[in-house]
């Protein structure tokens, strides 16, 4: 069932812009396979690609949405995605899963997670690139984001599951970052994972509804109490918690409202164009750094060295500066380490 | 004041690494002021000394204090100190401060801070390494540490204020991450830095004397409650909430005592080594980083494309991607992004 650009007839460089633009969902998806291909030859196609649609991109709300397992993610963003369709938006559903292993090309099982949403015209729904690094997945789905853009969806969401760093990373990449929590209090409350409650900007408790609803509540009251003690994200916004069902449809149109206020906020503050542009200067580095990090661990003989030296430094028996020129000597770049400090 | 290694009879190699063995304050200071020079042939040399070290360190109990300026941090571990140096532990104090502007020799500032350890023979009180990147800052401190063990230092303790990331970077080099805090209740709670409890083993709210230990024993719950409800550095551990005054010298036997109780029941938990053994990879990864990164920020050419490259970037003129691969080819280092998915 796998559509592939390899088994298609051959498209120019000009039919794919042309496609992309026009909002032709083939061509689309093959571009979007085209940019997660890793041979040589399409990474130069996908740059030029990207480069020439440049102008056309940054044209969505971008909203990144995460949560554990369980917490209803696919249930409440097939119901949003179809309420705002229905408002006349365009509504693209990416997703970040660095465990990934579906194949590139089987969208069957997301369409199947978002039912209604996968059969709506006005949504294109695209899975995790395959399992990879998380830098790897991140740079496709950025990549991604600015092709939906170019062919003219307004909505962007970029759902997460709480794998390692991805929450961090898929904020990093969106205007505003939504976390859904599980209705419970007290010690249901206990092990929410490091660091997530101070990148979200909007908490919303999914399956509010039916005996739930009480216990969301006193959720709720617990969140605001802790998030009452961290820095927000930035000092306009405070974050609010909301009650949701995807189930029911109920409270999405208030979390719309919130994601809505909160660019409102954050464009009057001039934090909402200041975000993307610190964004893209993130991204740039983290890419210059994946080019240096290939350096090392594109080469079998220099991971093989990295890997015994490693074992050395963990044993005690050699120290991470020597291991660490040992290693840069070899890869070809004994380069000054860098340093600070003054003997004046 | 400042006497450095430049201006003093030279040593050798042989009598550097006797010196810090046999804990001769003198030459340890001279080792230090070595590994903190820029200098190619110095830079060198420390690494030969670590080296020659590396079997003599790892005796000490590592200690990361950090506190927001004016919670006390300097009278507590003033006092904390001498308690240790009366019972005949012998204590390093280091401090990592990147916007630190002393020089590298004047620990006057230091020795005054801390009146009473400054002029305890059993204690060795040390300045940051002066301003720098934090990176730089946080490896000379590392090596530093790796030096005062070797002189026989059996509790080191690493000061920092919280300024940017150097709170994460301090409880990466240490056993155990003590966050004091200012009594408070309610508002005055608001605005604790990201990520701090959630990188704390140890919180001890200071200053908790007289009229304050009302107020104190309020934030202490305030705090038990934000924890209870965030996932703890180690499930083993569930960080300790604790009362002291370094100024009336009230609760710091208490909290030693949970110092030492977190290094029991880590190494029960097979934990207290792991967490070194992590460390001493984080570290050599890190140096690495730093060292492919420097082929980019340690040549002006280099820096100043990416610095042009950037702006474009944050214009929406140029890709990132497009902008990377410019940076890297420039510096002759067109290796092959890295990527991932498939379009298999």
């Amino acid at each position: 069932m796998t559509m592939t650009a390899e088994r298609q007839k051959p498209v120019s460089d000009e039919d794919l812009v042309r496609g992309v633009r026009a909002g032709d969902r083939a061509l689309l998806a093959r571009a979007i396979t085209l940019i997660e291909s890793t041979r040589a030859e399409h990474r130069a196609r996908a740059e030029r690609l990207l480069e020439t649609l440049l102008p056309a991109t940054g044209g969505a709300h971008r909203i990144g949405i995460t949560g554990v397992p369980g917490v209803g993610k696919s249930t409440a963003i097939d119901q949003l995605g179809v309420n705002l369709t229905a408002q006349g938006h365009k509504v693209a559903v990416l997703a970040v899963d660095p465990t990934s292993s579906r194949s590139g090309g089987s969208i069957l099982g997301d369409k199947t997670r978002m039912a209604r949403l996968g059969q709506d015209p006005a949504a294109f729904i695209r899975p995790s690139p395959t399992s990879g690094t998380l830098g790897g997945v991140a740079q496709r789905t950025r990549e991604t984001i600015a092709l939906v853009e170019a062919a003219g969806f307004d909505i962007v969401i970029v759902e997460t599951v709480g794998v390692g760093q991805s929450e961090t990373t898929v904020s990093e990449m969106v205007d505003v970052f939504v976390v859904l929590m599980l209705p419970g209090a007290g010690d249901e409350l206990q092990g929410i994972k490091k660091g997530v409650l101070e990148i979200a900007d909007i908490i919303a408790i999914n399956k509010a509804d039916g005996d739930n609803r009480d216990r969301a509540s006193r959720a709720a009251a617990e969140y605001r109490s802790a998030l009452s003690i961290l820095t927000p994200v930035h000092p306009a916004w405070k974050p609010p918690v909301t009650l949701v069902s995807g189930l029911a449809n109920q409270g999405l149109d208030e979390l719309w409202r919130l994601i809505c206020e909160h660019r409102r906020v954050m464009s009057e503050a001039d934090a909402f164009a200041a975000r993307r542009r610190e964004q893209a200067a993130g991204w740039l580095h983290d890419l210059i750094d994946d080019g240096l990090r290939a350096a090392v661990t594109g080469r079998p003989a220099v991971r093989a060295l990295l890997e015994r030296l490693e074992g050395a430094v963990r044993a005690g028996r050699r120290t991470p500066q020597s291991a660490a020129a040992e290693v840069l000597a070899f890869a070809g770049l004994a380069v000054n380490m860098p340093a600070t400090g003054t003997t004046s």
